[in-house]
């Protein structure tokens, strides 16, 4: 539960209603919680309709409801109808967070070490223990929280937030308003080899990473640096947790990748793509825009654009779905193919030499 | 190999064998080692039926075996029936442990950064380069190695180690007797989007993250924070390297969580669960008690408790198990399927029309 | 892009082609880029026949092309001939790295927190906010490039990297010429546990980990200490990003093991072992020389050398490959039964009880 104090009136401004079903109720709002942990004072929402059935017993005082719900508030609950009531507890806990969050305060701390040929803009915030490398600049409104490692040669653009313990390694360039959580890792050397007389010698992986604006790294993803030439991760792109890129792939704009997946070399994504958890793509492919990828995914191959697939080999969707029910239905299949061979032996064992049951 | 010094009776005392086979050995005991790898003076254990035949031919001087355990040591060997050899391994190991593991040694090390509104129990061990926010708390006997990151608002109870490189970010509680091994990461922002006109803008994630007791948190693994109210795992759960927990995820007590695990956001874990490495839970699903979960499972629905299911969909356990055998027996069915239709035809070619065998 | 400058002359004696194609240029060299975004002046190669169409359309002045290749250079474009144009392009890629990248500088940073009975070689570089522990040993060339973590009794030997925020835990031995990219642990605790009245306990876990010779780490990757002995990788072994190792495993010499992958701990792989992104090994197994395991595959059983196998449970590849195809077939199949059990059904209707489609 989130401690807050807001007016009705407060919340009802955040949020601009539709329509108020219920009494206006004059008490401070105190707390935001799930239905289910509600009680007199908070503020809920329908965010899944998954929980529909919560809303009615909730004890919330004011619950954010979709504009299309049926139903009534009990005496002293108020019901909010939004178009998106997701939306509309993200406009509340924004509101929270500009007042209570602090804010990057300019300076660097002196626990820092930074090389003379960096330029460090005086409204950014170097926070204790990180290093900066020669030649890389930090620019104004970015903020590095604590431990972080830049090295030489990188460029962080304006209001980027990096965390602790993240290594930003040599010739990155990040863009505006990027987020990079905890311990990531850009810039790590690509996975190519050689093989010679059984030894196997790393390719020298000279290149670099760029991430475009607004890229969300989460915490420990790694990003390879390319052989030469680039990785790039297109603007809006927001990666999850402990996701690896590899070296000299490409990403588009707006897409969505969820933790732990893994794309091999050479792969080029396009935009609005969605990725899910687990998934893995190999290298040297081509992923249209818009292509949609289940969770836990092997793609070995070209995906059009549009395209919807999942499972290892992948499958269109629906395909994918009906193979998963009849694969369930193998056993029922089995005897099913039994039941012929033996009412087929029983008819003809007259009549026909049997011998149409022998197998390969 | 570990290097060690013991009497026969020494070891007699730490692991109170139910009977002794074979002659007491005089000789000091030097050394901890695998029944293949072990030499006269060693100490051996058979923790796993698998290695069963390597009991015979070792060259250990005292072997840990179970109760039920068939077969004499040989000239100059010792068999100790135990209960569980590992168990008993293990109270040699701590003994061992005890004996040559440094304490820790209270105190905060001068290159250490910590606000001065953050309280330290002097009882408390702060290595090299940490960093602790304002108004945090680390409390009597708790270990900050090295490099480890606090945030602001942190309370980490009594007893709890942290290793090197972890972030623990703001708002975040760490209950006693905890382990978090080094590159852990507890507090990250959740994985929630909103998308407008195209761009995805990340819901605040304005809640915290409770580790209960004698939690165990392996190398490299996430935790989101939740968007509000809290992410928590209960206690005693022990969770291995590289895992990661999405935002408002609760999970019970006493459970196992394997390596690369991945669950997703609003999903609520029972207690006694055991998730197998490399599976992954969808959001939002409802976990009960005593559930097991196989290695690289998809779980995409509820599970009711004691569930024991594998797969993608996953299934129960032993109709998964059917069904993999099926599926290996598929080329073997399409042959028969193809003699029936074969036969069907050659038996039918006057008698009937054979259009019987079209397909749709 | 990467921009360099070269004369054709240069790059001819760095490749050795067997034959030129095309006339020399004058030019110089100022680029590599790959076939599709080279422009004049660039050189660019052929390194995986998908691209092969693209060599046609390629504005690069110099094209690194194999043997084989049939096909001629337009106006102003010259061939180079060689055995392998990745390797080619890595001499050009080495002689750059050797030109351009900075060389390891003797020498311990002030920041940097050594334990008086460590001993630092006065030709390794120690980089800023480095923490080495109680008698650990660095040796000459040995480059620990910023905020690593080195615990206690940790040798690492000449000319390994170790990149920004790795935490080498304590007793841990690195062999010569490694590189661990940043992130990386090596040594946390491993995962083993016996459980007593409903409570976890970790087995001690006093084992340590032994990289041998040119190993590569990536980038957060998890190396698990041994509970006792060691768990060891084998010279040569490249193991990519996000890898987790078990307690207790061995891996043998000139391995590569792609991201995501996990081995659970006892297991035992031999020499030459190729695994695939994202597959995972249950423990105490048996892995032979030469084994290839797919990507995603779930591995339960001992393997034998040279097996090369795919999928959960794993079989060999060719099956598994036919197993998929039939998969797919599904559909086609259970329409084919349906077809036949209906016909049969009609042909039967008179002459025999219909009873024999009875399903179980």
């Amino acid at each position: 539960m989130l401690t807050v104090k807001y007016t009705f009136e407060q919340i009802v401004a955040l949020v601009s209603p539709s329509k108020v079903l219920g009494q206006n109720t004059q008490a401070t709002l105190k707390g935001i919680a799930g239905l289910d942990k509600a009680t007199e004072g908070d503020i809920s929402f329908l965010g899944n309709l998954k929980y529909k059935a919560e809303v009615f017993a909730s004890k919330a005082s004011v619950i954010l409801v979709p504009n299309n719900y049926v139903g009534s508030p009990r005496a002293g609950q108020v019901f909010l109808l939004v178009d998106n009531p997701s939306k509309a507890l993200d406009a509340i806990l924004r509101d929270i967070e500009l007042k209570t969050r602090p804010k990057v305060k300019p300076g660097i701390h002196p626990s820092a070490v930074i090389d003379s040929t960096a330029k460090v803009s005086p409204k950014a915030h170097v926070g204790p223990l990180c290093v900066i490398g020669a030649h890389s600049v930090v620019e104004e409104g970015a903020c590095l929280v604590a431990q972080v490692y830049v090295g030489e040669h990188v460029l962080i653009k304006s209001d980027t937030t990096i965390c602790p313990h993240s290594s930003i390694l040599s010739e990155t360039e990040i863009g505006h308003r990027c987020y990079l959580d905890a311990g990531v890792v850009v810039g790590s050397l690509g996975y190519g080899y050689e093989t010679e007389n059984g030894c196997h010698y790393r390719s020298p992986q000279l290149g670099r990473v760029v991430l475009e604006d607004e890229v969300d790294l989460g915490a420990n993803t790694t990003i390879d640096r390319a052989r030469f030439a680039e990785t790039r991760i297109g603007e809006g792109t927001k990666i999850d947790n402990l996701v690896q890129i590899g070296h000299n792939v490409t990403i588009g704009k707006h897409c969505f990748v969820v933790a732990f997946v893994g794309v091999a070399g050479s792969t080029h994504i396009g935009d609005y793509v969605v990725i899910g958890g687990q998934a893995g793509l190999a290298g040297h492919l081509n992923i249209g825009d818009h292509v949609m990828i289940g969770a836990q995914s092997g793609i070995s191959h070209d995906l059009e654009e549009k395209s919807f697939v999942r499972g290892t080999p992948s499958l269109p969707y629906m395909l994918a779905h009906r193979i998963d029910n009849l694969k369930r239905r193998l056993p029922e299949l089995f005897r099913r193919v039994d039941n012929i061979e033996k009412t087929f032996a029983y008819l003809t064992q007259d009549a026909t030499k049997s011998c149409f049951l022998k197998k390969e």
